[in-house]
């Protein structure tokens, strides 16, 4: 089984990479489509869906354990099912075909299927480029608000990576391949990254 | 022109990687002839040069400024001559033609002329074979204290480019594309690679 994670830095091309590696593969790709998932399975709303699994589990946790009047939150169990019902998504899809799944920790989660694990990174200046190309809610940010915002969102990556497994968030060491996509064009990287991960594979059966 | 610049953690093969890499791509690779050129040139012994070559610069300096007990040691004026010598160098070579280059910082004396810099890399169990296949003079040595070697030349690695730069060694931000060796033979990546490398050196055209 092929099995592809991309972990990236918010505003690297991450999710681009993800897609178009799965359209040359001709395998599918899973990103927000397993929050989804989650909510349909759980009769949650997606928003909300989205909010508990980008956030640091122990956000809905007391800060201090042992004092009886800081009870959990109310979100606390929420976010123990939502994170539950998310591993058990992924590890099926992972089971039904081979795939390229964006973020959520899939690099861990699926570790012992030895997926290729992917991380996709770029320099400041090229996530706010990519940032401001992309998305129309960005419009009103000046370059300052922008650049702390891709920046709040990455700490929120790490601190959400740093709540489930013990691996940190952006150290090469837990990747097979890191891509920098700085003032490049996705879409010209790919037919390489499309050969280096065929023989990554071929490597693993010889 | 293209250059590519390998930096690597001793034993993941980067010294393979760039050897096979211009072989592929019919190109130079430049590693330890540099060492012979300064030596050459300086009149010097190449054992001594590489051992200065691979030292912090700082270690040949006093440890407390202004105090005129603490004088620069002997090798202090060595040291800056042969850095000097050996900057030069690889930017004569980068300017002949196409070129791979191994180590030596490399990729930030030749920042100017865009390099693809490539960071090699593999986890501790993978070193620890590649260096007993590879080393005669790793033969004595229990595990445990090959381990200790393969950590102290990468820990020297680091101080040396911390003296002469401000990149930190190993951080992924200052590669264009960093790849993980563990359980792979090198040979079986090198399609891929080459292919990666093209795309992205077509890309910087475009």
């Amino acid at each position: 089984m092929k099995i592809i994670t991309v972990s990236r830095e918010f505003g690297s091309g991450g999710r681009e990479v993800g897609k178009r590696l799965a359209d040359r593969l001709g395998i599918p790709c899973y990103d927000r489509e397993i929050i989804d998932m989650v909510a349909e399975k759980q009769g949650l709303d997606k928003n909300y869906v989205e909010y508990m699994s980008e956030n640091d589990i122990r956000l809905f946790y007391p800060s201090t354990i042992g004092r009886s009047f800081y009870a959990p939150t109310l979100s606390a169990p929420y976010a123990i099912q939502i994170a539950a019902t998310e591993h058990q998504i992924i590890k099926e899809l992972s089971l039904k075909s081979d795939c390229v799944i964006v973020g959520r920790c899939a690099d861990v989660i699926l570790k012992d299927q030895n997926p290729l694990r992917l991380f996709v990174y770029a320099d400041e200046q090229s996530k706010l480029v990519r940032c401001r190309n992309r998305a129309s809610n960005n419009e009103n940010l000046t370059d300052k608000e922008l650049a702390r915002k891709i920046k709040e969102v990455d700490q929120k990556r790490a601190a959400y990576r740093k709540s489930y497994t013990e691996h940190r968030w952006g150290d090469y060491r837990g990747y097979d391949l890191c891509i920098n996509t700085s003032g490049k064009e996705i879409k010209i990287l790919l037919p390489g990254l499309v050969s280096y991960v065929n023989g990554w594979f071929y490597s693993r059966l010889n």
